[in-house]
């Protein structure tokens, strides 16, 4: 049995009028835990908390961080997820405002990955589903993930470890699972994500730690033309790391020194 | 307490694992119910089949229709919400192949709508909140419906009944809870919802009806420009009906002879 808790206590199940399945209205996280620890807690928890912000969640962040720290310490090592909804609702989209955010926690075994996948690289596949631009969404780990269900629809085949996604525009927003990156000439790009896409909290920390590291960071719209042109490609998130991107249609890369690197740095993050 | 019914058998939980509370990965129906008969029932199943193959959700209409028909007859009169989600997941957006999808049936009494609504018309809301363009998803009635969450949240005042929603590139698409369709020179039209919005079980109604009875019909892209030259304005949905729009910002019109007509045709189709 899997450890799981509702507002705190251990429960499988939830009403059936939260708003969380009612209209994806809530905001989760997936939290790596090791020797009873979360990682990159911080992390999560601050972009938790400019979500609530954004959705008007009135999440109490001091039971939130407490219950995260004693579920973690129960489940010992694994993947732990938070879900907060707007709590339960009536008929309708208009929030119940006395209705208080819903916290619900998950734990699941560390995923078996391939060593290989960061060893030598995943092979990409390429998502024909684009992300709608919704500037008031973008960033968010909201509960509105259709888009993310139907482009991992796309491919069964266990060769491709992840898909890359676009905007309407065209433009590379991110990997299904994970955040971007592309080295070119030594500078670190990754993709502006003010229109869609998931801020990813390896993406974040990445970010500040290359740029303490003296290495150029850009967070800039980037186009297929860009993909093609990069010296090194990975994707990153706070489970796995960093995986080099080593094929994608018919382009390979081999894994370069920046990617190792940053990878040697989201190992230290992901390990305690 | 409220009738509730999950894969069948009564209850008011749900297992956390739903990919519906996840992802928003599911449909809903709000169908109006009267003498323990579900309205509009095979326009509300016939989208949700629609729905059902868009999003590779392998739904037992039969089972569907039997329950729901079984619902009704219980609730006797009010509105009954059926979510259908992928059901049971495991970590990560690919769906288990094996999990079937889960039934909810949620009764609630009918709503009490100020009569004026319908008789005198209402005021419309301008919502700031745009619909993004995701033709993958446009016209479902799917779980992901923050766009709606945030839009609803635009207003707190009782004066608007509803609020208009324009898509990022400014069309006019529908109201928050309804469609909208304008009359000028005697033609209905309605906005078309390929790039986004819900495709109403009441607005495909009115279309067909509208055609039978001689009315000319146009489904097109709607401009600002289009709604400040209608003669009449209306919204619909299968739950009230039609309500005739009598206000938006500066602008005021008068209940018009074909909104009424179709008023009085909607009416028939929601009283049995």
């Amino acid at each position: 049995m899997t450890l799981c808790w509702v507002d705190g206590s251990p429960a499988d199940a939830l009403c059936v009028k939260d708003r969380g399945l009612a209209y994806g209205d809530g905001l989760f996280e997936t939290i790596l835990v090791k020797s009873g620890q979360p990682l990159l807690f911080e992390r999560h928890l601050q972009r938790l908390a400019s979500g609530g912000q954004r959705l008007t969640l009135a999440l109490d962040l001091a039971i939130i961080r407490r219950e995260c720290m004693a579920f973690a310490q129960q489940m010992g090592e694994g993947v732990m997820k938070l879900i907060v909804t707007r709590g339960d609702g009536q008929r309708g989209y208009a929030p119940t405002p006395d209705a208080p955010p819903r916290r619900v926690l998950q734990g699941s075994l560390l995923p078996a990955y391939p060593e290989r996948n960061a060893e030598h690289g995943i092979r990409l596949f390429s998502c024909q589903t684009r992300l709608a631009e919704q500037p008031l969404l973008a960033g968010l780990k909201h509960l509105n993930r259709l888009e993310q269900v139907i482009a991992r629809g796309e491919w069964q085949d266990a060769e491709h470890a992840e898909g890359l996604m676009r905007d309407t525009s065209g433009r590379i927003i991110e990997a299904v699972y994970s955040n971007l990156f592309l080295v070119k000439d030594n500078m670190l790009q990754t993709a502006d994500l003010s229109r869609c896409g998931v801020a990813g909290v390896m993406r974040a920390e990445l970010l500040v730690q290359a740029q303490a590291a003296g290495i150029c960071v850009k967070v800039v719209d980037l186009q297929m033309a860009d993909l093609e042109q990069a010296d090194e490609v990975f994707v990153c998130n706070s489970v796995y790391g960093i995986w080099p991107v080593c094929a994608f249609e018919r382009q390979n890369w081999l894994v370069g020194p920046l990617t190792r690197k940053l990878q040697n740095l989201a190992r230290r993050l992901l390990d305690i």
